[in-house]
């Protein structure tokens, strides 16, 4: 039977100064290494995210979300409890609000139970921002609309720097801002609606990656080019310059009127197939976010063939969400 | 990091001796003060309900609500993993209840599972009372229709007492009937539909307040007049007087019929606004059950101003299921 | 207050092979023997199913239901808990299935959270063999559709052993195939919809029982005779030959035509109440694997009897649930 690890060798990064994450547009290169650098000495401490320890015992995260999700709830759910923490779970459903409260209300009356970090989810952008502002504790977004989901970003960074950062990635001597340069990444799909690839592209920029930007016009704004990103509307035109393709879902849900003829003719274009996988580099590697749809972005011989890190993407998002918990109650100031 | 507090200086109240706690109307005055001085010690120990003991360990709290509650289930979950119990939810949508099972059958089936307390919260008043007739494990009421709601009723007073009682209140010296003499606490609003009103009501007439039912008449029965309580249908006419108000929402889900013309009706003549607070006295408490109607029973001002403690309240609901929770396995020959 | 029993005295059985629990059809008799064995020594200590071990610490335990349970998901639950173990729940409903992920993909991106036991339930059997091909940690089938239902069929067993079993039934030197020599056992009511009925059958039929099947002719399929089998269509013809009788739910939820005129006729003849009572051995076993419809198939005097044991199922299916946890982890080396 194992054994919990009282003692972990575990050195808090002294740059780490927030209590919130709430968007990696705002972090600076050493503060992601920072969040990453972590993630990997967790994950490895914990025998690959999967047994305990006991960091943060006593300690309670609660779950605030007001859209659907069981994958990212869990993922954050499982961090807490891998790391010793109590979870409590808050939906909209059958909750104060539907009785008439604010969300902020809501939140506080959380907060005053005393948790020490709430992990919120909401369809409108800077929700997550407004409660940092009004709460005590730790406030971590776990996707606001379309606009960021920061532990999705990091979990697909830390996967990209496993199997292509330099072999001394997790060291203090390499320069964060180099980290990645020299990549290509492309981000493939609805840009427009998806939270995953802002969180992606700010990331990956600040570690010095180029990104593309790839999808369909009605869901590639051209205003990305106007700051500074390679934007592309056919996956032919980059596939062959790409060391690592991400390949969004098409979010119908957050769509009001239909960005393209048909999933056929968007499949057409964008899905990752064996075809375009013979045009691509050796070392491709094919990155989702999921949940995948078989046979829209991505078919079964690419998200089962070799070059698939999908499951291991879900492996780091525990370990990215385990440190980030970690990082934050030290922050502020509760270890 | 923090460590669990392994042997807490908690002694037993040697007047206790309920297994279940089901309404507040049945408990002397040395009772609730027994619970309200171990929620106090409880609330201490763990760091203001922050913090993790292990009283409880290796004991199950099983929720069965028939009613949607996040708030209150919640927190009565954290208020047994706080004390190191295990906690399991039942509710009744996809339940053996929709199977056709009867409530009684469901309840000693979960019994059957070796839980140490239900915690339970329904729409018929009287429920709880059948389950403690029907099971050995603790029954909890959290809620029975509009009829009581006694951890409610309780972290009321507690907050009440950690304001305006006496210095020495948690002292075994105090005579408990005499505890809020001098006090006068109103009750404001839906009383009919409040089963919050109603554990309030008995549990401060206990402990020697004046209680004061404020509402409209249509909300309000003048039986209260009969059994002794003042009534009031103007919150003007006793705004002065009081030392503490209690806002409670309207409960539109329990109303089959309007009670009053309109909402802005309702308002002006029963919200808690700066103009009343004006008139109140200088250190007036305000408190609200929650979930609160910013602009309904009360405005902005009022909520977020000095004199409100609506979010200790919160605080101090884990500290009395703390205690209840902790008394109950105590006499029923758990601990 | 209790502590937990951290090397209790419970020994592997050296012929447990199996990492995933599917069906009873395919295991032998001494697999049976080994689990309800273990089963009921883990109840022993644990007190009856109530207290805490620490065997499967640091662990998590998923559930991934597809249709709606309560009871049999939080047995599961407990028994994960009762050893130590975290649990993490995924449901059909807002989930990444919604969004047209295929259930294999949702399974393996459970797993990859790091999950020890994936537990299932789907309305199509065969699913958690499919999961059983596709994943590396265990599997456990708490219902496939009408197909079968292993831990409903052990813990039903269990309990027919604690009451009826030889003395030393949980001795090795017993030949586990007659374990239930001589016993007559019935099946009672909605065969042809009842997972339960199918691991029932096949458990007791490999510890030597005689298995009688008993309804109407449109829920008994005459193949049961062919394959050696006892059919019966009326309670009446058997009941005073049984030693045990279990009486199935009719499951209204899974017919698309009414098998039999009304309630009232099918209780008419398949209903165990008082007076068939009087015509049955004195030593009679009543079950039911819940939940129980009063007056359909068994009336309130015979549920509420001193023959029924319905409720000590229900603490058995804790018992079962840790063995099959217990015996899983074991052969998936992880112990």
């Amino acid at each position: 039977m194992e054994t919990m690890t009282e003692d972990p060798p575990l050195t808090f990064p002294s740059i780490w100064r927030h209590k919130h994450l709430l968007d990696l547009e705002r972090l600076r290169s050493d503060e992601l290494h920072a969040i990453l650098k972590t993630a990997q000495t967790l994950k490895e401490l914990t025998d690959g995210c999967r047994r305990k320890l006991s960091l943060l015992s006593g300690k309670t995260c609660a779950n605030l979300f007001f859209e659907n999700s069981t994958r990212t709830r869990n993922s954050f759910s499982l961090a807490a409890k891998r790391l010793g923490a109590d979870t409590v779970e808050f939906s909209s459903s059958g909750s104060s609000v539907a009785k008439g409260e604010t969300f902020v209300d809501t939140a506080k009356t959380i907060e005053a139970m005393g948790v020490d970090w709430v992990v919120t989810r909401h369809s409108t952008p800077g929700t997550p921002h407004l409660l940092a502002r009004e709460l005590k504790c730790s406030v971590l977004n776990a996707g606001d609309g379309p606009h960021e989901h920061p532990t999705q970003g990091l979990l697909d960074i830390l996967t990209i720097l496993q199997h292509r950062g330099p072999s001394n990635w997790t060291s203090d001597e390499v320069d964060p801002s180099e980290l990645l340069a020299g990549m290509t990444i492309a981000m493939v799909g609805d840009i427009a609606h998806s939270r995953t690839a802002r969180s992606n592209i700010w990331g990956l920029k600040a570690l010095g990656a180029k990104v593309i930007i790839c999808g369909p016009p009605t869901l590639v704004s051209h205003r990305w080019e106007e700051i500074g990103f390679e934007v592309a509307h056919r996956l032919d035109d980059i596939v062959q310059h790409c060391d690592v393709l991400n390949l969004l879902r098409i979010q119908f849900e957050r769509q009001s009127t239909r960005p393209f003829p048909s999933v056929r003719e968007y499949a057409a274009l964008y899905a990752m197939n064996g075809d375009r996988m013979r045009r691509a580099k050796d070392n491709i590697l094919i990155m989702a976010p999921g949940p995948i749809n078989r046979g829209v972005e991505i078919t079964p011989e690419v998200a089962d063939g070799p070059h698939s890190v999908i499951l291991e993407q879900v492996t780091n998002g525990i370990a990215v969400r385990m440190a980030a918990l970690w990082l934050l109650a030290g922050a502020n100031d509760q270890l």
